[in-house]
């Protein structure tokens, strides 16, 4: 986050009425945020496309009782340090455990990652959530 | 598409920088044409959403040579012809079609097509292409 | 679609009672049909994700009293003879244009020519369909 | 995860074989824990579809110099306490952070509170990961 560079565009009338509705509704206060927002998505997408370096959360529900469970993703994720930054634990409910690994890495290795958390038994679901070192956006 | 407004955003140096190596490589000339096009697409993953009336495609593949499966995929479409504008059929080898039907309406009902397309044994693929009626944006 | 292979899994009870209550929302008659168009989908994402030769179908909405726009792309149609099988065109309301055109080609090549047609002045939204030519699923 | 169910389903030959190519790639060591992972997958896009309570995480990129930011970010964080589980905290270079926060709520006010986040001036990028709180799958 720098010096900003103001500048002009061009937009459909009608279009920039119907975005400026949009942009009240997703609590945005101004038009350059939400566009700088909008940038900002196209190019973290290119960053994963691209397999530059790049950031995210793996988010995993398993159930805890299945002891050899947790050690087997205690495994994994040693396997996989270099990748991952730090981990969160959640008690859902008796049951049930929310883990969240922050990792950082190519998009490769972070997918290699996932899946090998995801096929392991008693992992109910395994998400991601994609996003960007900061560096390049 | 009529007339135009034309105003000033304020967007990080850095990040417009970037910004404009992107449109160059998604082959934009302009940067109020590739701004545009952010905002309608953010516009119409909300129609969609808000299940106002939207236009599409849905494309299936299948294998023609199952006889009934032609037949019943016919009154399919019949049943559904309030949404259905027009199907166009192409022989993609000796046993697969690629037929891709253009629609219009509610998504709700748009998704039901689909659905029952895609649960017609003999069907393999089925995906749908969002787009808008371009009314409003 | 040739012969069929009947084999066992085992499930989690209660996850199955769920998938079945699914299978019948989705219009689904049986656990296998369900099955298979979920192993599809998988097999499908990655033909895309591994750049084999995939089909699809580009859908346009445009403006078509901006009459340089149409030459402008029936010249860019010209120019990717080579993936487009088709099109179709479907007069959506005075202004609006719905224009579908059903792709085969490697993934790199149908978003090459989806960039350009998006890029075009006078394009509202341009959203892409992803299947599958048949032979690999 | 309870006790299992045993049965049996038809796969078209062809598309086994190609199943069976995949799993491996993914890691799977069997076709149940496939195919469950499908069905899960299947049953977690549609909770979150049907506004039923889930689970996920919410994942920013922001610049911490900025002062205020922090302080706004607490603010709005106290204002969600309810869907708010636990947050982690990662410094990733000098400038940027990265923040995840474990949340628990309707899909509604996960969406609400992610808006909240991203509009506030400084976050680079938020994004969120799907997934459910493992009562239901």
């Amino acid at each position: 986050m720098g010096k900003v560079r103001r500048f002009s565009i061009s937009i459909d009338r009608e279009l920039l009425k119907k975005f400026d509705k949009y942009i009240r509704e997703k609590e945005y206060t101004t038009r350059s945020k939400a566009v700088e927002d909008l940038m900002r998505s196209a190019l973290v997408e290119k960053e994963w496309f691209e397999g530059k370096e790049v950031a995210g959360s793996i988010v995993l529900v398993y159930n805890h009782t299945k002891r050899e469970l947790v050690a087997k993703l205690t495994d994994i994720g040693h396997h996989f340090h270099e990748v991952i930054l730090s981990t969160q634990h959640i008690h859902l409910d008796e049951d049930n455990c929310l883990e969240i690994i922050a990792v950082k890495g190519t998009p490769a290795k972070i997918e290699e990652l996932r899946n090998r958390l995801r096929a392991t038994k008693g992992v109910k679901h395994c998400s991601l959530a994609m996003t960007t070192t900061g560096r390049e956006v």
